[in-house]
C-alpha cells in the first residue's frame, strides 16, 4: 500500500488566486498592498526563498520590497529598520527572514514588527495572542500545516497529533493551532525518550526539526497522516523533508510530500496575510 | 502502597521568607514594593483568595492594594484602571483578578498590564515572551507546577508529561514551562478521546482542569508523579483538587495535595515576582 499523497499545490494556488483578487481591489482603491522582506544574510537557500517570495507577491500584485541589510548588520540596525518599516504607512507586511547575524535573535529584533504587520507571526506578542486565542497573524509555516490537513479534510477533532520540533516559528505555534482545532497534541523534541514510541502513538504526525531522514517507518502508525514541514537541501541543489518518503510511504496512509506540500502553501499564506493587513490598514485609515 | 506527598510548604515559606528579605531591602532603600490586585467580581472563593494574597503580601512586607472596582465594572473602566496602574511608578506588580465581569476577557483586558509589572502573567505578550524562550514572568500558577517538582526533585528532562486543561493561564503556558525543561509535552483536553490511555502513558500528570474528581486511578500509570492544580470549593466549604486523591494514592509513586500543594506557591510565587518587578524597576528608575 501506498500513502495517499496530500498535494499543497492547488491549495496554494486557490490562495494566490483569492490574494490576487482582493490585492487588485485594493490596488483599484488606491491602497496597493506593500510587503517587505528585511535580510540579513548571504545564506544562499535564504535567498531563494527570498526570491520566491518576491515572485509569487509580484504575481499576485503584491510589491515586494526587498530591504538587504547585508550579512554583517548589526542588531541595532535590523530593530531601527523594522520599527522605521513599522511606521510607514505604505508598508502593510513585513518578514524578517532568517538566518541572522550571530549575536541577532529573531524572537527578540521581531518585537519591533508592529502587531498589525507581522505577517508572518514573528513578534512574541502575536505568539502569545494566538496562544490566548485572540486575534493574530500565525507564522505562515504553522498554518499551513493545519491548512493542508483541512483541505484534505483530515479531520482534526479528538486525534492525537505529535508535533516533532518546539520552534518558536513552527513547532510551538503548530501546537497552538492544532489545539484550537481540538486536536490533542504532544510536542516532542531532540530529548525526547523514545521518539518513535511516542510519534507511532499518534494519528498525525508533524515534522517540523530540519533534519533528513529523522522520521522512518518505525516512527508512523500505520494508516497514520504524516505532514513534513522539513526543507533540507541535498547536495544536488533539491530539497528534501524530514521524513524518509520512501520508507514511510508504505506505512503511512497520507503524506505531504517536500517539494510540493506545505511550501507552496506557506508562501499562499504570506500573501493573504498581506492583503489582510493591508485591508485591516484601509479600514483604520 | 501510597503515594509519596508532595507538600508546597515548605517550598513557599522559603520562597516567601527571600521575598520578604528582599522586600525589607527594597523599603530600606527607599522604594518598598508595591503590588495592586484589581477586582471586579462578588466571587467569594476569589475574594477568599485576595485575602490570602494581601495577607502573604502584608507579611512579606509587600504593600498590596485591592482596587475593587465592583462586579458591573465595564470592560473599558477596567482597562483604564489597568492602563493608569501601569503608569504609577510605585506600583511594581499589577494582578488582575478572575472572575470577570459579563463581556470582559482576561487575555484582552490584561494587555493593558505593563509586561515589566504583569506579575502573573496574564498579559498575551508575557505568554509569547514565555514560549519564545525570552525573559517574563510566567503565570505564577504554571510556574508553581515546575518549582514543586523541582523542589521534591523529579526529573523533568526527556519524561513525557501530559497537561490535563488547555487554559491560557495554567496549561498552556505549563507546556511551555514544562518543553523548556526538556520534557515531552502531551497537552490533554475536554475534547481528547480515551484521556485515561493518553494520561496513562505518562510519568508525569498535571491536573489543571477545575473539575473534582477529573483524574482516578484509571488515568495514572503505577508510579507516575501527579501535580494537581485543581481547586473546588466542597459544599462544607473546604476545597478539593481535580484529583480524586484517595483512588490516586494507591496507583501513583507521588502527588501533590490540595490544599497545601500548588496553591500556597502559586501565593509565595506572585511574591517572588513582585519584588523582582520592584528590583527591575529600582535599576531602570
Amino acid at each position: 500500500m501506498s500513502a495517499r499523497v496530500l498535494s499543497g499545490k492547488e491549495l496554494a494556488a486557490s490562495i494566490r488566486t483569492e490574494a490576487a483578487e482582493r490585492a487588485a481591489a485594493l490596488a483599484a482603491a488606491g491602497t496597493p498592498p506593500k510587503l517587505a522582506v528585511v535580510v540579513a544574510t548571504a545564506d544562499e537557500s535564504s535567498a531563494w526563498y527570498v526570491r520566491s517570495i518576491a515572485r509569487a507577491a509580484e504575481k499576485a500584485g503584491i510589491t515586494c520590497d526587498i530591504v538587504d541589510l547585508g550579512a554583517n548588520a548589526a542588531p541595532g540596525l535590523i530593530r531601527d529598520r523594522l520599527a522605521a518599516l513599522s511606521d510607514d504607512d505604505t508598508v502593510h507586511g513585513i518578514i524578517l527572514q532568517t538566518p541572522l547575524p550571530q549575536g541577532a535573535k529573531l524572537e527578540d529584533l521581531a518585537g519591533a514588527i508592529a502587531f498589525e504587520k507581522d505577517v508572518d507571526g514573528a513578534n512574541p506578542l502575536s505568539l502569545g495572542r494566538l496562544a490566548a486565542g485572540l486575534p493574530a497573524f500565525a507564522p505562515a509555516t504553522a498554518e499551513a500545516v493545519v491548512a493542508i490537513l483541512d483541505h484534505h479534510e483530515v479531520d482534526l477533532v479528538g486525534s492525537h497529533v505529535a508535533v516533532v520540533g518546539r520552534s518558536t516559528v513552527v513547532g510551538k505555534p503548530a501546537a497552538h493551532l492544532l489545539l484550537d482545532r481540538n486536536a490533542t497534541v504532544t510536542v516532542c523534541h531532540s530529548r525526547t525518550r523514545e521518539l518513535a514510541a511516542v510519534t507511532s502513538a499518534a494519528d498525525v504526525v508533524v515534522a517540523a526539526v530540519g533534519r533528513a531522514g529523522l522520521i522512518t517507518a518505525e516512527h508512523v502508525r500505520a494508516g497514520a497522516v504524516v505532514v513534513d514541514v522539513g526543507t533540507n537541501p541535498t547536495e544536488d541543489g533539491g530539497l528534501v523533508g524530514d521524513v524518509d518518503a520512501v520508507a514511510v510511504a508504505d506505512q503511512a496512509g497520507a503524506l505531504t510530500p517536500v517539494p510540493g506540500g506545505v511550501g507552496p502553501v506557506t508562501t499562499a499564506l504570506l500573501l493573504r496575510h498581506t492583503v489582510n493587513a493591508a485591508v485591516q490598514a484601509a479600514g483604520r485609515g
